[in-house]
């Protein structure tokens, strides 16, 4: 069942969500529409025609350890090296280095449809992206010069070495150690585990980038340091030299996403692993969350793309389905699954949660590109603040309705979904890993409240909030007898989304522990309240023009349907700490 | 990570929710409390002991096809062999045929263990026991005498074929054919799917009920009828005869459960295989209704189980797994993840969800045994309604839950639950076909809407809505502190329901498709109601009894953290129906 990439709902939700025309008009972004549409069209073809025809390939054979060496599955190479020829890999990178430089929502739409296609291939750009965000912002010239030009192009890839067998969410606990040599340069020992794409053959190089602390570093998260780790060391003019001193000691058999090989990496088992310093000594979480953000944005997509793909399946399969009988049309044959309004149900929910996830994940990209390509300062910080603001509810929600959405999928396909030839058990099991890795979805929603509604001191989710109500305004305002409900609906779920946000800050200060009691129903009511406004703004642009009934009937289904559940979510949040909280965690037995 | 028994539990939830003491004291169960308990400790040991350590094994050797016999996996022949040994698959069974003639709540909450420990050992039993109660209430006294004595000790397996290709909920559709021969048989042709425990090798012979259709059937569900059809003939005097004329064409390659053979089975490929007719010509799905109602409460039990296994498994970890500072403790070193917030929620709703299910399970079990055993007509009518109404939502609402509480222990694992090594990716795997077989949940909502809430006029329901509201003042009355809001948010939710039942009655007369359209939000919203009170009942008696902390807990957390969901699930129901049927199918674009 082929993959189409969604190009008309991706450019729809960048104009009506994102606010596309107004940045091309002020000229932020630097491209056309046109020019925009023809690169995700132009994405959508190498999902089609080389990902997507891999990817159940890619699930049965797995990635596996032979030999000390990392065997992908039959046809990954070529499909990389497509992908690398195609200039696909920098369109969005630094025109310095060898990149495209377009806009990041542009390769964020791009990275939806080939994540979309397959999950497991998408996950190995995700990583060099990431890489080269970090190496880009702090690392010196010599190195930059020495490694960006070649992950820019993808001839070599990145990594990202964060977690150990005892630090995971809590990254302070880290044992890897840094030696300093003369030369400048460091040697590293230690082991990492669940690192993606940690080792394969399909580069002649692999860039880490490996999170170790010093001799002399400070305890905790205050004392580890980010080094730049080759695979193979690189002589000055640029060739290849010795192999340096870290090996894939394993790979991880895993629920889903079996092509991308998640490792076990050791470096120094020998006399260390030769490393470079990137940014200054001890300061190396803060680069690591340069790179977390973007990849957290990354996943998010990733969730989007599942959701897309378990839709589409969905969709097609109700379409050709035959059971029952049918209460619209009255044949007298078998009816399409599609016209059951349990199914009606069921579709129109993956769709809906689908578009919602997109659009907070394309709003996130959009300002990320304001927050580094607008002129006024001003302008800049406020959308930095909004990314920031946004970034774990686009990771968090989206990975969350990736794996809801899946399952509807499995679902629709009744007896058959279980049956892993028919795909869409496989979007289930890929989908699992997305709400758990860069950031579990619990550490997202404690991000959200502790860090986040704190920026500004509140005023930042203050005119998040003020926007989306200015949306309720004009969807009442609008009042199509087609919207139905749609603007009470929204004004219930952002009105508590609001009193939930003032509870949160009330309780940050009074009962931390409440507040963070309440963080993961709290993150949800936010995932379901913006996504709810965006898809409004969808059905108001469909409304103006006339004509699509689609984006309308999306948004109100979201609002009548989804959009229910906030004044619920917020109930919990505000009155459910206690009731969380009153079980001693001892008293809680298996 | 060893399972254990949740004895102590199920009792709790049996003398709260289901009126144990009651049914003991009116003789209704003819067995004491003390004996009750035995048993389940002992199913307990059995599961413990011999299925649990099966669990993993059997997930990644599977059941396979070869030569074209099913080959189960290493052990698994010995461990049926202990089962049978043990006498436990006649529990429930009449003594007439060998069975213990234990209450069924007896047989579910033993059920409930050996699925929790192999739920893929569990449901060669659960098909056997759907065949012997559907031979029981319909077979000849002839085939019962030839075949119920060895189902009934498990020497002999039972299954169930309904699904073909093209008829899976929609079984008017068969095409398997029976022909009748004039020794009073009939010779049965036709390929069935989905068949569990189709073949095997565990047992000597293997009974079949098959659904078919007499050549001059009438067209659709009114011209099915039910044959048994053995694997083996046999011989008047027991002993086993030739090899019948049916075969096991392929095993499925399935998401989970890979321990249970999914077969193709083919009747009838040479001279067609010898069948003998359960029941009237053409009346087959009515004696077939009877043994999925059963089964349809055997299958919620699973959700069950599985929401207990994942939740010990996860409990467990998160005592064990450091990471971060706590909170609560202000202790230097990492704390154990139970301590934080977050993961307290996160185990408390898996916690309460999985009692809650259990209880509406139980509750049903037990309302069978009354309309089995009461002695007044009156009194066993008003319980089979009360199965009748309760059984789509035994089933639908504990195996989506069943999912639910699986999918949050994996994300409780953190990286190590995507590992399949740690087992938590198991029994999401596993847990994904429940809400599909035995009719899809989607199936039993509207089981639920269309024939169960139009019982006896409505008053099946009402009478049961009423209950809940006694319930709800109860709670009022005894209002403790500790109870916090758990009266006000299950008035809430109690409310709900009522008002959603009241308006699914109305709608079913004038737009039965908006009716159909709201069945599964308002299935969930009558589980959350449902699951709530039953909840409440045990912290009513923990209240009353003093010092039991944990099911005051559980209820408050429930009614305040989870059935804050009712009201917005009403105004889904209410108000939805209109956005969820205003995209015509054809618009509705993959």
């Amino acid at each position: 069942m082929t993959y189409q990439a969604p190009v008309d709902d991706i450019m729809r939700t960048l104009k009506s969500a994102a606010g596309l025309d107004g940045l091309i008009a002020e000229g932020v972004l630097e491209v056309d529409e046109d020019t925009i549409r023809a690169v995700i069209a132009e994405a959508g073809k190498l999902a089609a025609e080389v990902l997507e025809p891999l990817d159940t390939l890619g699930d049965r054979a797995g990635s596996k350890l032979v030999d000390g060496k990392v065997v992908t599955p039959p046809g990954w190479k070529q499909a990389y090296a497509q992908y690398v020829a195609g200039g696909w890999n920098g369109l969005a990178a630094p025109a310095k280095w060898g990149g495209q430089e377009l806009p990041q929502v542009v390769a964020t739409a791009a990275a939806e449809i080939w994540d979309s296609a397959n999950l497991a291939f998408g996950l190995c750009p995700l990583l060099t992206h990431g890489a080269i965000d970090a190496l880009e912002a702090q690392g010196s010239e010599e190195l930059k010069r020495a490694y960006l030009p070649k992950m820019v192009t993808g001839e070599w890839t990145g990594t990202m070495n964060l977690t150990e067998p005892h630090a995971g969410s809590d990254l302070g606990q880290l044992k890897t150690r840094a030696e300093r040599r003369p030369d400048g340069s460091y040697r590293i020992f230690g082991t990492k585990i669940f690192i993606t794409y940690g080792d394969h053959e399909m580069t002649d190089n692999i860039v880490h980038l490996v999170l170790a602390r010093l001799p002399d570093a400070p305890p905790g998260t205050r004392g580890i340091s980010l080094f730049l780790v080759p695979k193979y060391l690189v002589n000055p003019d640029g060739s290849l030299a010795a192999r340096n001193d870290v090996t894939c000691a394993g790979v991880e058999h895993k629920l889903g996403i079996h092509a991308s090989p998640t490792c076990v990496m050791k470096y120094g088992e020998n006399d260390g692993a030769v490393g470079y310093l990137v940014g200054e000594e001890n300061r190396g979480l803060n680069v690591m969350f340069i790179m977390m953000n973007a990849a957290r944005l990354a996943v998010g997509v990733q969730g989007v793309a599942l959701a897309e793909r378990a839709t589409q399946r969905a969709i097609r399969y109700a379409r050709e389905r035959k059971q029952g009988r049918s209460a619209t049309t009255k044949r007298a044959d078998m009816a399409p699954i599609i016209e059951h309004p349990d199914i009606r149900r069921s579709l129109l929910t993956m769709k809906a949660l689908t578009q919602a996830a997109r659009a907070i994940c394309l709003v996130t990209a959009c300002e990320t590109d304001i927050a580094r390509r607008a002129k006024d300062p001003a302008v800049r910080a406020t959308a930095a603040d909004r990314v920031a603001l946004l970034t774990p509810v686009a990771k968090a929600f989206s990975t969350d309705i990736g794996c809801e959405v899946a399952s509807i999928g499995v679902q629709v396909h009744g007896g058959t979904g279980y049956i892993e030839e028919t795909g869409a058990a496989q979007i289930y099991r890929d989908a699992r890993i997305l709400p758990i890795y860069e950031g579990t979805n619990g550490i997202q929603a404690l991000d959200l409240i502790t860090r986040k509604l704190a920026l500004e001191g509140g005023k930042v989710v203050a005119a998040y909030l003020g926007e989306l109500q200015r949306t309720v305004e004009d969807v009442r305002v609008c009042n199509r007898p087609e919207f139905g409900r749609m603007g009470k609906r929204l004004a219930e779920a952002v009105a508590a989304l609001g009193e939930a946000s003032r509870w949160m800050g009330s309780q940050l200060q009074s009962n931390p522990e409440a507040a963070m009691a309440g963080a993961t129903p709290y993150l949800r009511l936010f995932g379901l309240a913006s996504g709810g406004i965006y898809l409004a703004r969808g059905a108001l642009v469909a409304a103006r023009d006339g004509a699509q009934a689609q984006p309308i009937a999306l948004a109100r289904f979201f609002a009548e349907n989804l959009a229910t559940a906030a004044p619920g979510l917020k109930d919990t949040v505000v009155d459910g700490a206690d009731s969380t909280l009153m079980l001693a965690p001892e008293v809680l037995s298996p």
